[in-house]
């Protein structure tokens, strides 16, 4: 959408700890249950439920079992943020 | 998120033919039945489905009984974009 991208995304287990300095993020949960962990506090997610993480905020996304999650970033926005990495994953994947 | 609006909508009857010239525009169903018209055909949405209109491209958002929807669109979208009229909606009231 425009120069959006929604990207689908399965996760388990513990995601990096990182942050986007020029964007912000929003997650979606479609499935499943995950928690944002923040350096001060944490928030769990429930399917149709949504947190928009700010820009510069670190966070690690986490979930105990397999959860199915559709985020809206700026297109080219890379998964581990500053952070990099071996999790970090190829972009524009269209499925 | 950054300079765009989530924006909670509850759809019944049919709205207005309108485009937006300068901005695609994405519907998210959240719960209920929709039906999206173009000059040439239609798209049905159901709970989960998403669609994007695109910039420009004219659409009639209609709904038979009560359905509840999520758009994402640049903040200050107006509603009826092109159209103008009656069914034109106040922008940036937060819930």
């Amino acid at each position: 959408m425009n120069d959006y991208q929604f990207k689908l995304v399965r996760l388990e287990g513990d995601f990096v700890w990182h942050s986007h300095p020029d964007t912000d993020e929003a997650f979606i949960v479609i499935d499943g249950e995950m928690v944002i962990d923040f350096r001060d506090g944490n928030v769990t997610l429930g399917p149709g439920e949504m947190y928009v993480v700010p820009r510069g905020q670190e966070h690690k996304p986490r979930a105990s079992r397999e959860c199915r999650i559709m985020l809206i970033e700026p297109v080219g926005t890379v998964n581990t943020g500053d952070a990099g990495g071996p999790m970090t994953a190829e972009n524009d994947v269209w499925i």
